[in-house]
């Protein structure tokens, strides 16, 4: 057994991201079960210069999208970012996992070296493969997924640390 | 150029704990810039029932001194837990790093089947070496760094994103 990109990357990010999504489906099932309007918990935000649930829900996918097709030297799939309820952000989380899931250990394996170009507003961000995954992606996708939790449970959902880990 | 579990454990914990440092050292200022107890700060947090920026620090450091001592089958420093200062958890991520470069990559490699066994209040859980890493240590040590950082922004801390990135 070794470690490989591809098991660092991912099927990684497939089981944060199906974390993720059980997180919003009880964060939805409180919603209704306290009358919440879902909107309240969807531009919930701990700061008001800090991204909303819904933010943190799109960034999270766009880093694990984007991760793995870099990784893999295919094209970086396109969402709108339109998501404007708890459905459309499931939704939005299931196409990124069913599109993780076409990629195939062959493609990503042996990316260490890979040039990794990521597109900003001013100077694009250049790496190389391990790198990228190691102090970029993983660092970026953690983060969108605990400050999701953490924005949820700041508003009252009762849910605890083997939600965000979930099951083994 | 391959990814191994040194590459994937010690130099991002390393990495994550001096960004969580120098996170701290802001707050410290930021608290005696605006005459807030630092108690306040240090004893904040999210919701009730999660823990407190103290808390988080110590459970980050517990997570990656953990981790890196059983990867390489050495024991796991024990700590007090009694910090109660900024100055107090600086020293603990202090020497948790130095604990952590103490660690030799030819110690760490070839860990991935490994038997580890972390001792729980119930029965003790038990992993391999790589599902340790990736599904357990890993993402904790990113959701108490993040949590750590949330709870700052939140009590107005004027930090971003790159703070937690640290540098490249």
């Amino acid at each position: 057994m070794t470690i490989s990109m591809y098991q660092a990357s991912v099927p990684v990010f497939v089981k944060m991201l199906g974390n993720l999504s059980a997180i919003l489906t009880k964060a939805q099932a409180y919603a209704e079960a306290k009358k919440i309007e879902p909107r309240v918990l969807l531009d919930a935000r701990l700061a008001p210069d800090m991204f909303s649930l819904t933010r943190q829900v799109q960034i999270a996918t766009d880093t694990a999208k984007g991760c793995g097709a870099r990784l893999a030297a295919v094209d970086v799939p396109k969402y709108e970012d339109n998501e404007a309820s708890f459905e459309e952000l499931q939704a939005r989380l299931a196409k990124t996992i069913a599109f993780l899931n076409t990629l195939r250990p062959e493609q990503i394996d042996g990316s260490e070296d890979r040039d990794v170009t990521i597109p900003t507003r001013d100077q694009p961000m250049r790496f190389k493969g391990l790198p990228y995954l190691l102090g970029f992606a993983q660092p970026n996708l953690y983060f969108h997924v605990t400050t999701a939790y953490a924005i949820l449970r700041h508003n009252g959902l009762d849910i605890g640390k083997l939600d965000y880990l979930g099951g083994r």
